[in-house]
């Protein structure tokens, strides 16, 4: 498998593992100075024991699922449909990844739903 | 060059030409029925001409640069940097492309700054 397969099936088996709540198989994708950052919130985690912590504390019944995953060399990007109880919400996650095939950086968007800016309802449909 | 090669030269393209404004080849990327949505908003825009009016007549001096693009067969994603005076946002953008090698599908999030929820300051560091 080239360095892209490889990666694109390590992006699929992070969310996987995660689902699973299989933290075993999950820290075994991640570099031991894996980088966590959340841009919206200017927060980081540093480190695969911190950030195994983060997932497995993460509060809620919560539930991943790929929507789209794309693999491109040392990088992938992940669009997920996110569930907790009955609110879902997409997220945007972008993977780096080591020479050896770990996750070495991790950026996760949440972009939440707004009201769309007047001014453009002769250009758009609404669903 | 490849499939993979040509749609991330095009999603490179696509962010480019909307800087600069060069709308004759900006829509030369575009299929004849690409559909732009924008899931936060449940908003959609069918078609090249459309779409096209919605990008001239987006208001304000806005700025987009690439921080990273992925390509993988008929699909990329867009990681981006965008600047309206001041104000800067990141953005996810994810392609679908044709055949051909049009784009036909975008999908765009526009994920905005929150303030952290409480529980996880054990783990994380703020910037």
């Amino acid at each position: 498998m080239d360095e892209t397969s490889e990666n694109r099936q390590a992006a699929h088996a992070y969310v996987d593992t995660a689902e699973r709540r299989d933290w075993e198989a999950f820290a075994a994708l991640l570099a031991e100075d894996v980088v966590y950052e959340m841009p919206q919130t200017r927060e980081r985690i540093r480190g695969k024991q911190l950030f195994l912590r983060f997932n497995m504390e993460y509060p809620g019944d919560w539930h991943l699922k790929v929507r789209r995953i794309v693999a491109d060399g040392r990088h992938a990007a992940a669009w997920l449909d996110t569930r907790v109880g009955d609110e879902r919400q997409d997220a945007c996650v972008w993977f780096e990844f080591s020479d050896d095939g770990l996750i070495r950086r991790v950026t996760d968007f949440w972009p939440e739903p707004y009201d769309p800016p007047a001014g453009r309802e002769h250009l758009v449909e609404r669903w």
